[in-house]
């Protein structure tokens, strides 16, 4: 069996990682008819499968622990995964790169200043009225990626341009996947 | 996005489940060209995604839910989930037919007699020997279906029977999922 590929998705919250998602996965199904794709979102991941899982450090670790593997498993048997979830972490990062055959890191970078003005999930003010803490770019930094394959710097950019740049990974994407299929 | 299934296959270790996964997941790829297929198997399962939990009554619950929330995810997400575990437990069978669409639930029955016979982990004979305890099917029954979908006697079932019924799921699963297409 072609084994999936594993796109991870990484950025901190409100850096556009869902949207950049996807616009992949449509991409992917509707026009590259690719099938077996799965589209791994953190919030939801974490009600499925880690319920038992609050967030401070500790456990924000081990749910992108999860993740990994999760990915992994799925990418083992020919499911193609593209997940959209912060999991910045240099050590699951690393495993994945040593364990998954077909893997591209995607770093959606935005500027501080861009996070809090779009704040959808209302996080970095809630931060700012001291109710939560430890919030990955807010009043942390996580690990961020240090050598990713696509960078995405997604201050200015406008959803047009945002799904341009989906479109020209999903071929990419695409194209690998048929270059393998073709090698075996 | 149309769902995906969940066929839910339980017996005890020894009763044929891997057998039958892997050929109504053969069948449903090559016969019927269904994509989006995920086979789940119980120890792989434990060893990508419970390597924390051990063998107690407690962690095997555990573990049990967790391939349930699993295959509810993967379904939500379009991906056809065939599992192959023991997970015998009243509650979570209860949960996956109120959650999931298409569930289908088989159970592999055979005699204590055929347990110990094949025993291919071995786990009876070192249950014998005292060397381990609480293993469902030896020293401790489980929660076994009491209305599953699909039941297979599988005491004096030649591998080409076995494949024959398989073959007949398979047959079933991609009707009724070519009949759901069409319905949307």
């Amino acid at each position: 069996m072609d084994k999936g590929f594993v796109v991870w998705i990484t950025g901190y919250a409100g850096a556009g990682k869902t949207t950049l998602a996807r616009t992949i996965f449509k991409e992917l199904s509707s026009h590259h008819n690719l099938s077996n794709l799965f589209l791994l979102d953190g919030d939801e991941f974490r009600e499925f499968l880690s319920p038992d899982l609050g967030y401070t450090p500790k456990d924000r670790l081990e749910n992108a622990w999860r993740i990994a593997r999760l990915s992994l498993y799925l990418a083992t048997h020919g499911i193609n995964v593209i997940t959209a979830t912060v999991s910045m972490y240099a050590n699951v990062r690393n495993w994945l790169r040593e364990q998954v055959e077909n893997y591209t890191e995607i770093y959606i970078k935005v500027s501080d200043e861009t996070l809090i003005k779009r704040d959808k999930k209302n996080l970095y003010s809630k931060l700012k009225r001291g109710e939560i803490s430890y919030i990955p770019g807010g009043d942390v930094r996580l690990e961020e990626p240090d050598n990713p394959h696509i960078v995405i710097e997604n201050d200015s950019t406008t959803t047009a341009e945002l799904e341009g740049k989906a479109r020209e990974i999903a071929r990419m994407l695409a194209k690998n996947k048929t270059a393998r299929q073709n090698a075996f």
